[in-house]
């Protein structure tokens, strides 16, 4: 009978999008999967982004024994320049992963600092009592990896964001042999994708996604423009095969698109033929029906090329009736509006337009409800936790685990900073420890307790009244008329009239104070509750007011 | 030959969605079909709503004849009581949106001042020398109709927002056989609802939502709460035919459905027997299974019902294990994130959910292509003109038009504010009048062309410094430590230290000035640039910064 409980504590991505973290702790030994980013939701107002708390295990530093990192998207290694600041722990990563990580580390001037190891799937290692082997995974990134880790309780496999693709553009299939072997004498716990958990059937192959590309791109007349994720190297691989079928040449623009491209072919992901991909000024200069550029922006980021180009103000790319842009991706929760924009504003500078609503030009990477339950019955665990997915992805895989025949009280839909504590035969929620988020804004970092958001979301939708107020600290006289002024109000037009009666509530409510024996602090109060009333009399809106006497 | 053209002028709803109203001008006879606000999207921070910029009908007021309301939902009847402050014209709708735009302008204080007029279906009335006639069409309110309007070029149909449902819950179809005799001789002008034009095949039938509140309803052993539209009365006929079945009785909570209910049960548009409906107070002593609650929040329209309750904070209603919530509608573009957060946080307290992405419990109340396919065979325009919708909608139905045989030069994608005249064989777009956002917020209103909405945009992103200078006019000397406070900028933790710091920055940067003969204007400029340089040096953080320099 082993006494020692394996600890399983969800830091990030659970109950959210984003911010993947999770630590596996058994003794004096604890691991970390992933060290991601989350992507600022609606509300939070000028947010670089989230990251997780990593207290818990700042205060365990000793014990934090790796990092280990199932792929290279943001979501997943984003925060590891803010993690490698305060624990100094050896990074365990495929290979095109390290690559990303590295330039991620160079540009916060932290690579020297870090201990990096590429490691490929199936070369075992051990970290304290635990032994590590990674396993392949399909997912919208190369060399994406799950994780098994052996534990002197029984093994846990974590899938890390997984599909199923028995016909993937680079050939690497999920490696269910690989894992059949691993899971040979049974598994004690099961962590799964759950983003798809709702969506029925099978998530199709990106095969689907390259007939369709090269249909669109063999019958186009004139240019074509593909947007697509700057890490989707495969989505890249195929819209370059058909360029090259067709006899197109390739223009990449958007600055990740170019970094990108030119790693993935450095590293050998991407294999593109001598003279295809060719700078805009060549580009220019071929006729139309010879052209694909390769662009960033299928979210409708602002900033982006495509979006540029759709709004016309890109400095290279203007759209010709005739041209063709493919969107080969599908909204992100929360950016539908963005990208709806984007359309629409390409259809109106008379391009064709084809998106992933009305044509199959994009899969996504995530596991369907089928996939879900075939990972469930190789794995066959005793224990079962839904990892990445807000709560009802969680819940509704938790069901799908259910069904597969999981026994109920052994699966733990868990949120961040839960601390499950499995042993053999049984596992509890015992303690929480903190999980929750830290935004990071510029330099500044700071946690949910801050009222800085507040302020900012009360700024945003009435704006701020500045009012500054100058008397003579000995008699209490007005030295100047009480001035007023605003950002974000009202209309500036308005402002002057509104501002010189608001200067007269000001004057009347000091006069009515015994001004010499006033507590000024009270006066204050007093005198901002006078304007904002004022204020919202007469125009329906309640501004922040900041209040300044200055006192001579 | 008829020598005077029918000119069409779409003034909202094309290009986006909400906000519509058209107007239809032959002579010296402008007629109005509808008056609607549009919601705010993304970035239009604080604003209450948006309504038509009606700058060309106030001009050409002498010959505004009528405003016909196609229905009663807020996009085509919430800029009445805006529009009628400056035109006194008399409008025309069917009974139940008649009763609705009676209490918003009642709310508004217009009522007294108002000339409204119920029309039935089929009931033609002439407008200086237009013939109108409205006619019966299925939508997700009771009482919608479409119009159409003969004019001496011919007749004009506009479906305002439609579907085809065989098996409506009122037993009203969309009346083909009076659209058939309508348009016997023949049709000019097609403007039909495109807000569905990219979904392939049919809308589905209320019936079968009607099936799953049903099996749902009668399979549940706990408490159902049930949220939808406020305006959805047939929804809420299903709901309540479900309860009464099943021996539920209803609790009705949420201002805008306790309303709607009533005022729907007094004009007949709801069936409800007596007792049924009973009190909160009241359906506490009931079992579980004898209550069904009916609420306003399918949107997560944070101070709604639903999330309230989804929030645990709703002073009447808590989510006990057993529970079964079933939101009956699908979230309206941009509101994607707050009904997801609603469900997590339901499934959170332990509620059992079902939404639309899951089970059948919303259909919309919009045409599919081969509705519009329907319309558009019937109808046999010479010119069509796409309305109500995104861009990309809008080319989605011409294309479906050209499809069904109309000449690709009589049909008109139109933007607001185009001015389209139609001669009997030809049609061109030969102007355009103002029609862009005007901005509601409070009891102001502004257009695009302010730069209220930027001022908030940069307040949200990065808070606001305020710096306050205080100085001798005469001698330039400083009269006090410069002084700096902020919203939204930083934690508030960090900012003494700060500021501290950035009030040394200021005090040197005016010590280089000589300071008597400087230009105040430009020692605040630089000043400002000074403290502007050191925040983001220390921060990375660009806040607003407003300078106070007083002179004493």
């Amino acid at each position: 009978m082993n006494d020692t409980p394996l600890r399983v504590i969800p830091l990030g991505g659970l109950g959210e999008i984003g911010r993947n973290m999770m630590a596996l702790e058994y003794g004096n030994d604890i691991v970390v999967i992933d060290a991601g980013v989350m992507f600022p939701e609606e509300g939070m107002l000028g947010i670089d982004f989230v990251i997780p708390d990593i207290t818990y295990l700042v205060e365990n530093v000793d014990r934090v024994k790796a990092i280990l990192i199932t792929h290279g998207h943001e979501d997943h290694i984003g925060a590891l320049p803010y993690v490698l600041q305060e624990l100094d722990v050896p990074v365990y990563a495929s290979r095109l992963t390290h690559g990303l990580i590295t330039v991620k580390l160079r540009e916060h001037k932290l690579l020297a600092d870090s201990r990096l190891n590429v490691i490929e799937p199936h070369e075992p290692f051990s970290i304290g009592k635990l032994k590590v082997e990674f396993f392949r995974v399909c997912h919208s990134i190369p060399d994406a990896m799950g994780v098994a880790i052996r534990t002197p309780l029984g093994t846990v496999i974590h899938t890390g964001d997984f599909k199923i693709d028995h016909t993937p553009v680079d050939g690497k299939s999920t490696d269910f042999t690989s894992l059949a072997r691993i899971v040979d004498e049974g598994a004690l716990l099961l962590c799964s994708d759950s983003t798809y958990a709702e969506v029925e059937g099978y998530t199709l192959s990106e095969q689907l996604v390259g007939e369709t590309l090269d249909r669109v791109i063999g019958d186009a007349d004139g240019r074509v423009m593909v947007a697509t994720f700057a890490s989707l190297i495969s989505r890249m691989q195929q819209v370059i095969d058909a360029a090259v079928k067709y006899d197109r040449k390739v223009t990449v623009v958007g600055r990740s698109m170019v970094n990108n491209v030119k790693m993935a072919r450095n590293m050998g992901y991407l294999q593109v033929p001598d003279d295809v991909i060719i700078p805009m000024v060549e580009a220019r200069r071929l006729a139309d029906h010879n052209v694909l550029i390769l662009a960033t922006g299928a979210q409708g980021e602002p900033t982006s090329a495509l979006v540029r180009i759709a709004n016309g103000d890109h400095q290279d790319v203007e759209i010709v009736e005739g041209d063709t842009v493919i969107i080969s991706a599908s909204p992100i929760p929360g950016n539908e509006t963005l990208v709806s924009r984007t359309i629409d504003n390409l259809l109106r500078q008379g391009a064709k337009v084809l998106y992933s609503r009305i044509a199959m030009v994009h899969v996504h990477g995530h596991a369907s409800r089928e996939e879900l339950k075939l990972m469930l019955g190789l794995v066959k665990p005793k224990f079962f936790v839904p990892i990445h997915g807000e709560f009802r992805h969680l819940m509704a895989h938790a069901a799908i685990a259910e069904s597969t025949g999981v026994e109920r009280q052994n699966i733990f839909v868990l949120e961040d900073g839960d601390v499950l504590a499995l042993e053999e035969e049984r596992g509890e929620v015992v303690d929480d420890v903190p999980a929750g988020y830290v935004y990071v804004d510029g330099n500044r970092r700071w946690g949910t307790e801050s009222t800085v958001l507040d302020e900012r979301r009360r700024l945003s939708r009435d704006g701020v009244v500045i009012l500054t107020v100058t008397m003579d600290r000995a008699s209490g006289e007005l030295l100047k008329t009480p001035e007023l002024t605003s950002r974000g109000f009202v209309d500036t037009l308005e402002t002057d009239e509104i501002f010189e009666k608001a200067s007269d509530v000001v004057q009347k409510a000091l006069e009515k104070k015994a001004r010499k024996d006033a507590e000024w602090g009270q006066v204050e109060i007093e005198v901002r509750r006078e304007v904002a009333r004022y204020l919202h009399d007469e125009t329906g809106i309640r501004p922040l007011i900041l209040t300044q006497i200055e006192l001579i």
